[in-house]
């Protein structure tokens, strides 16, 4: 058999990873680093500075791979996720039979929570279900972005007693405004909402040197914040961000 | 100026702590532990452990502390929080004058994330309402139970591209079946919906030797979790658990 470790690393700061990710990474011979492009080559690059930071022994083999990228103008985000899918699970398949030995153990090495709105868990059934099954895995969890976030803005995740809902931009909907998280938004969904009687706050690059924070009622920041974001992304090329939404109590 | 460090010790798994949480225990000379009687005396000794394992110069005073609990009798639940928080607040602020020196650093060590279903920022928020503002403060995340959950389970919180809903024993309702993370059920909220056409992902004790995990079928393992979890509750005076549900796809 062979073993995969789907390995949390933290939102950015190499010093948000636990003590069980830097042991896993360290168990690993083989690091798989799954490339989206230019975009993302700072966070390959940084992936690689925890690897260096954390890894004992030296000796262990780096395998970087050009990761399928969704095709956003497919008929539907169903089918251009499951088109997606196929193409990154053929790719999981090829890695796994070619690059691991059997008894060998490889780290997919992945930011935040493995389990929250990333596919990696669903791509290996896939694998598995085209019969390449001779492996088994774990999961490491890992700090995710919308911890860094309310760490930094020290708020609670939570109102008293109340339930928590995380959701992605393309679903947020006036209903969630009592209080939602947003990963995954590309286009700023929340200034659909600029008339309502919200907070916002907001982080992006958490955790890393070019981290961007802003709070408040998201009528006042929701242009700040678009400028900001713009801004960013146009000097670093990238921008990933995360905001917690949350409506003021009535008077 | 004091400072107080509210560090995230993980779920229960000595190596599921950040780096930056045992360099943030490393920082503070005075570590508070909040003792909620018999019943979390195994979870107080954990931390002493993690204490021991991870702090690598001695001399930090350890400040253990009777937490005040919340009184379950209360008129209602929010009046009984309020009353609880209002004590807690009373104890805060006291700990902060007496047992911290001007230019000491402080720590609280929660189990979990700080910002999930915690109440220490808020009880801050009080102290300072209160008038007692000679200090600053930091969040250091950890994980969570529900990440600890996920990561033994192999499975993702979410749905491709869906919302995921984290809450409480006491909120959960069938709407939230298709796919719901609940926390802190004293009552084993789930059997309420023994005849839907869910699965149950449980688990008790995460992270520590104890640990018990079980998965399936609504339907099927409802009982075999009540009486797992009822015997276990037997024989360590405690227990702690957490589970995601999820509507199988109709066929």
């Amino acid at each position: 058999m062979k073993t995969l470790l789907l390995i949390g690393m933290g939102a950015g700061d190499p010093e948000q990873i636990t003590v069980q990710a830097i042991n896993a990474l360290n168990r690993a011979s083989v690091l798989f680093v799954l490339d989206k492009g230019p975009l993302t080559e700072d966070l390959v690059r940084l992936r690689l500075e925890i690897c260096e930071r954390y890894i004992r022994t030296p000796g262990y083999r780096l395998v970087q791979v050009d990761d399928p990228q969704r095709n956003s103008a497919s008929a539907s985000y169903a089918a251009g996720v499951e088109d997606w899918h196929v193409q990154r699970a053929e790719v999981f398949a090829q890695l796994i039979a070619e690059q691991l030995a059997d008894g060998e153990c490889g780290a997919f090495l992945l930011w935040g929570e493995p389990t929250l709105y990333d596919s990696t868990l669903r791509i290996l059934d896939r694998v598995r279900a085209k019969g390449c099954d001779d492996f088994d895995y774990q999961v490491i969890p890992g700090i995710s972005s919308v911890q860094a976030l309310a760490a930094r803005h020290r708020i609670p995740l939570n109102l008293i007693g109340q339930p928590i809902r995380i959701t992605t931009g393309r679903r947020l909907v006036a209903e969630d405004l009592d209080n939602v998280v947003v990963m995954l938004d590309a286009h700023c969904a929340f200034e659909a909402f600029i008339d309502e009687n919200v907070d916002i706050y907001w982080g992006a690059y958490l955790g890393i040197p070019d981290e961007l924070l802003m709070a408040g009622k998201l009528a006042d920041v929701c242009e700040p914040i678009k400028q900001l974001r713009k801004a960013a992304r146009l000097r670093k090329g990238w921008v990933m961000d995360t905001y917690l939404l949350r409506r003021r109590p009535s008077a």
